[in-house]
């Protein structure tokens, strides 16, 4: 049986490298489901190509080109971050409505739930029969009710990699102190991933700071000292929106403070103001390192199991919105048992949009500048292999203080 | 026949993906060609370890581990930013000569050839007889009489690939300004290798500023306006070492100007200073990327070619140095014909130590604010192989500007 009605999808928010597996994943299976009557259009920029009338019609990407778009970082059709009016949504269904679409797919975070939620409750108030669906995917992971987010697991892999690659790197120079700037405003998922960079305790990083715990100067100061005291070189790694006791961003306090639609924070240089601080304080050689946008669009450090989810978790979300469910986001579920398995969900939007799942302080040190080994269980899985395997001259190569007693 | 007499090798300056295959292509040369009484010791942290006395036993080192260490980023026997008096020198040559050491080589860049030379002077000085060697490294490749430095390849491929992912992740948003900084403090190769990342005339980076230019607040505020206007996005790809009409760094502007032993300024925070520019000048949204030092530590974006040539210019300056020779730095050669193939060669360390190959201003476009093509020719081969290919949702999926005329 070959069903009708047309379908719209559309991606808001930042993107991933794995957000067009999720495309991919909703197109796949409407192509298995719908019959040829059927249109499938892309909006371009998210909910204001729906707005604008902006449109790509999905039905004429051949497979080869499917097979790239989903290997590639961005949104490929394009993204916004448009806060919706109720007017604005009632508008967007009407637009909808004369275009017979049936279906409606939203691949983002918590702001694109809000938008998903928004023209669920649009529809319903005008009467017009067509469900709405949230395909979850941020690289921040601070989406409530699944186990982790799309394109959560590759990012988290970028860092950990880029802490052992900086850590083999500080390790071996004269400049001691590097702090890393890892993106997530609200929540340390991210930040805390670089844990698994850590292969021996004196490995990068040694002080991870993560933004549900308030940063003081001192404490900050106190704690690269104490590294450095130990190892002779620090490796930091912060989150972008780490806060100090007053709950203002360590970034804001040196760049003009500026919001975005959804009345977030633009956040600074972090890492350049600590790095600043460490040398300025402690006289010692700080530099920063900020990756930033980097670490959400490389391809080439995708996780194979973030890919594979990506595209199913796209795929499950159609396949259930299908079976007359609407105004709900598809989740990830972890299956009991030593091997990692995930089993696909759906939870209802008003319980995700808007939410910020944050980083549970079980997770965090007493100490309150590291994260503890049991979250490895959690995020290891997530990166898809292990990482690059660097090594190192050990101990049995420097038992010679003075060879010349031993060279001749 | 095995020949005698013992061997320390050393390393200096900032590191490189591939820093230690040139260790490791030094000492497997002579592991094949000294016999069994001759002790090959690295130094720790360069220079400084030789006047400390600090030694690692490089013959204890098994073939696996050299094969992991070989791939690992950092440089394995430490480093230093040491520069080295007269004394100082001449106080190295005495330890040296305790061990019995023939031959030294030190693996670096500018810097460190200066202090390869100082050595040799030194031994010639006080009639010892040892041959002194410098082994090129710098992922500036600023050095001159070679070809191409080793590292420059496997960072140039890091960053061209970087500016790639960013410039696919900053298409698709609504922040439509990044400013992604590059390494090269005096030289603009490393700055230059972003255009390779441009497939098409409108890909990503829009705009490339090499140190060897001054820019004026008045034309990069230009630059980026018109690019803005043109394409509605600009990726700018910029040194830390930018400089402005009266030669002053960019960086330093609001860093505390501090130096390092070798007088060389340490360089703030350049494209978060630019970003700031176009946010409150323009009232665009704009932000930076600084991956520093992850684009010279990153071992999954090494450079095969980069990675063979590091080695076998190692153990070319080992064989060379054995013939008798002393006082020369390896170099890499460029073979004429189509196809890219070279040979290694030697040049006195006189004429390279302390000295800087700025890239030539021929390969700089006339609006100074780009690279020409002819430089793909000289970079493209040194990258080893092609970057990530990324695809977009092209012409033919967004011709339909109103779909309800045929959505139905």
């Amino acid at each position: 049986m070959s069903r009708t009605g047309n379908i719209v999808i559309a991606q808001g928010g930042g993107p991933t490298p794995v957000i067009n597996a999720s495309l991919y994943g909703v197109v796949r299976e409407a192509t298995r489901e719908m019959g040829a009557s059927s249109k499938f259009w892309g909006a371009r920029n998210g909910i204001t190509g729906v707005l604008q009338n902006r449109w790509i019609d999905l039905r004429t990407v051949s497979g080869p080109l499917w097979a790239r778009i989903a290997g590639t970082p961005g949104s490929a059709l394009g993204s916004c971050r448009k806060m919706l009016s109720a007017e604005e949504a009632a508008q967007a269904v009407s637009t909808l409505r004369e275009m017979d679409v049936r279906y409606f797919f939203y691949i983002g975070g918590n702001d694109s739930m809000d938008t998903a939620l928004k023209m669920n409750r649009a529809a319903s108030e005008l009467h017009y029969d067509m469900a709405c669906c949230g395909i979850p995917k941020t690289i921040d992971n601070d989406l409530p009710c699944t186990d982790h987010c799309p394109g959560f697991g590759s990012a988290a892999r970028y860092i950990a990699q880029s802490a052992a690659d900086l850590g083999s790197d500080i390790r071996s120079l004269p400049t001691p102190v590097s702090i890393l700037e890892v993106m997530g405003r609200d929540a340390g998922w991210l930040t805390a991933a670089t844990l698994l960079a850590r292969k021996d305790p004196d490995d990068a990083p040694h002080l991870i700071y993560v933004p549900e715990i308030p940063l003081t100067r001192e404490k900050f100061l106190k704690d690269v000292r104490s590294v450095y005291d130990r190892l002779g070189w620090v490796v930091v790694a912060v989150s972008e929106g780490i806060r100090d006791e007053s709950g203002e961003s360590w970034g804001s306090r040196r760049n003009e403070k500026t919001t975005d639609d959804f009345g977030h924070g633009l956040l600074g240089d972090v890492a350049a103001s600590l790095a600043s601080l460490v040398t300025s304080e402690l006289s010692l050689r700080a530099r920063s390192e900020k990756p930033g946008l980097l670490g959400r669009s490389s391809a080439l450090m995708v996780s194979s199991a973030d890919r594979r989810e990506a595209e199913e978790v796209g795929a499950f979300g159609f396949s259930w919105t299908l079976k007359a469910h609407t105004g709900f986001m598809a989740s990830i579920e972890r299956r009991p048992g030593p091997a990692y398995r995930v089993s696909y969900g759906a939870v209802p939007l008003d319980q995700v949009a808007d939410q910020t799942r944050l980083l549970p302080l079980d997770y965090v040190t007493e100490s309150r500048n590291d994260i503890k080994t049991e979250y490895r269980a959690y995020a290891e899985p997530l990166i898809g292999g292990p990482l690059a395997q660097y090594a190192r001259l050990g101990a049995a190569q420097s038992g010679c203080a003075n060879p010349t007693n031993r060279g001749r």
